[in-house]
């Protein structure tokens, strides 16, 4: 077997998966998002000030991926909603078995919304369905405005794009309408929002977007 | 075959492939350096400012891998030195045999340093040898200081890790100290220069450490 072939015959394998996970998040009326970015892009960041801005009684779970290390679970641990790691051991993504394996015993009649929050990269990710409603790039503007056309899958399939860190923009050569454009220019439905975590700024959209778009999603399904 | 077994012979081709680079580079006295980092560590940024301060009679050349475009090529082109693009359609890390083609109808006996910037991805990379006498690691200071434990593999085989975007530390919540340290944990030989293209910070050490290892390289080989 050729290794485009294995490729393809590994990729076809996590589709079955994924699409058995999706049937089931469906099932459940669990909306479920797989954010993806560079490392240090802010994934983690977002999802704190996230759970943070909920209410204890909101029916989220996260589970987060890294290569190496739990830090991410404790961090998404610390505001009460149920959070765990998901260790790849050397893999450069998710894929579908592992979280199947690590929702082994939660309820997901119990789950309104789940974030996955992918390995930092902006290549592999791409590739693997996770059984998502929607994928989520986040693109922080300390990474440069042209990063939409040189890694252009993860954004010609995410749903949303994340800009993170705008607090940094006076300090930074980064041309925000430009990389609006050219992510546009890759995905012209492409939605984007502008975020600071430190400051705040375009929370209330990026918890919009969410809301909004679980409810579309459970309606649509 | 098992998707293990296939990456296995993948991974075996490469190193040998690698292996006759690395004999040519020596035959030819070519000091070759391989930088990896996240999209946006800023790693052409960092060849930019390098070629601008040499001499238009330093024997330099850059290999630049990108999944998509060839702006980087033409960026790193503007300063009077041989540049390529590597554009790997897809692929999310440069192999030897990529680098072997890019090299064509160049002239080894004429080079004295070679730069091959990688794509931007801190995880895929790291498996493949491409026949360099370095691996250098760049990791930018809105990162985060966590990321040599998260992603522990190309910091346990850099030789060097460049901090990059140093004149951001006022801004970001980043702790350089801790950043060397858990460098340090993982490899505890690495060096370590801070570096801020936009200050200029630091350039004297970076471009003291590829003379200084350039020369040892030579000498050793």
């Amino acid at each position: 077997m050729t290794r485009v072939a294995m490729e393809g015959k590994v990729l076809n394998e996590n589709e079955k998966a994924a699409g058995e996970l999706r049937a089931e998040f469906a099932r459940h009326g669990v909306f479920v998002v797989n954010l993806i970015g560079s490392p240090g892009c802010g994934k983690t960041a977002l999802l704190e000030r996230t759970l943070q801005s909920y209410d204890p009684g909101r029916r989220v779970a996260v589970l987060t991926g890294d290569i190496q290390t739990d830090a991410d679970a404790e961090r998404l641990g610390r505001y009460g909603f149920p959070a765990r790691q998901i260790t790849t051991a050397g893999a450069c993504h998710l894929d579908a078995r592992m979280v199947r394996k690590a929702l082994e015993g939660w309820d997901l009649a119990k789950l309104d919304v789940l974030f996955i929050e992918n390995v930092g990269n902006l290549v592999c990710p791409t590739s693997y369905d996770l059984g998502e409603a929607h994928k989520i790039v986040l693109l922080s503007v300390t990474e440069g405005e042209e990063k939409p056309l040189k890694y252009p899958g993860i954004f010609f399939k995410a749903s949303l794009m994340v800009m993170t860190k705008v607090d940094l923009l006076p300090y930074v050569p980064f041309k925000a309408d430009l990389a609006e454009q050219n992510a546009r220019q890759i995905h012209p439905e492409i939605e984007v929002v502008r975020v600071s975590v430190t400051t705040g700024a375009g929370m209330d959209r990026w918890l919009g977007w969410l809301d909004q778009s679980s409810i579309t999603g459970l309606i649509s399904s």
